[in-house]
């Protein structure tokens, strides 16, 4: 089971430093098949959910997010960088492995009424999540779940997701 | 025609400087009926076109290029700002207003049996697309056309591609 989507993942030695292997979805963007069959995984999964947006993370959670709001029907909500967003954003910062990064919302984005799924490329420290996660419940949003293309088991994020009781779903772990 | 996509993008005066007019696509992409109308206005016009790939530009390329690539079955490859993509990359640098930005891509995404689109949201001054077709054609890749969802005419971008003899189409202008 998903052994197609699995085997268009590069491995990448030493990016973005010595030591690490960084796995690359281009090759899984590029290849029309396996790209399909990765959206309509979500799109089996989340079909009856429902579901009022997709809630996708800057820049490769755009990449999936979109792709499954437009196969599912409903809208895309973006959460970018600090500065991106023209109108009245809530903020959330978050600790990187060397200082700290936000993520932001319009406040208009989202409300009680929605129901959502969060969507991210990569699960790995689990730090960009968290955030997301509390942008969604500061908007008085509720949460199906998080779901990610690849998770990185040997990384703290898992925990940290299992910890804070929050639901998440992934595709490929490596 | 396109007035249902046209009323959804919100005008957010003075941003991101006083007397700018931004044209925020938020609206349009939280609007699932309106955002597969424009996903589909772009099938509509593509299908027949023989592309193997879509490119699209970050960030806000991905959003449109990768649900236009997931209808039509085919794959997606991001063109990124430098230092984003992990393996081998050829780079284009543009003028920016103030100093100047670049854009790379894979070496390996495209090659000379590629038809391609460029996507991006906005044709404003044209700098980032004019780059972006520079880089498809160092790949050997065939250009189709430019697609946007909104072009600005009073911008230097529409008449910049016209000198260039690149075709390219927009759903909404303002």
């Amino acid at each position: 089971m998903r052994e197609r989507i699995r085997s268009v993942i590069r491995a990448v030695p030493d990016y973005p430093k010595p030591g690490i292997v960084f796995r690359d979805i281009t090759p899984l963007l590029a290849d029309g098949d396996a790209f399909a069959e990765a959206i309509n995984s979500f799109v089996e999964r989340y079909r009856n959910a429902g579901l009022t947006k997709i809630v996708g993370i800057e820049a490769r959670g755009f990449i999936f997010g979109t792709a499954l709001a437009y196969a599912l029907g409903i809208g895309f909500v973006p959460l970018r960088k600090p500065g991106k967003l023209p109108a009245k954003t809530l903020q959330q910062r978050y600790s990187l492995e060397y200082g700290e990064d936000a993520l932001e919302i319009h406040t208009d984005a989202l409300g009680a009424h929605d129901h959502v799924l969060i969507i991210d490329d990569l699960l790995a420290t689990g730090g960009t999540v968290l955030a997301a996660v509390d942008l969604v419940k500061q908007t008085g949003a509720s949460l199906q779940e998080c779901a990610f293309v690849i998770s990185l088991d040997q990384l703290p994020g898992v925990d940290r997701l299992q910890q804070a009781a929050i639901p998440y779903y992934t595709l490929c772990r490596f």
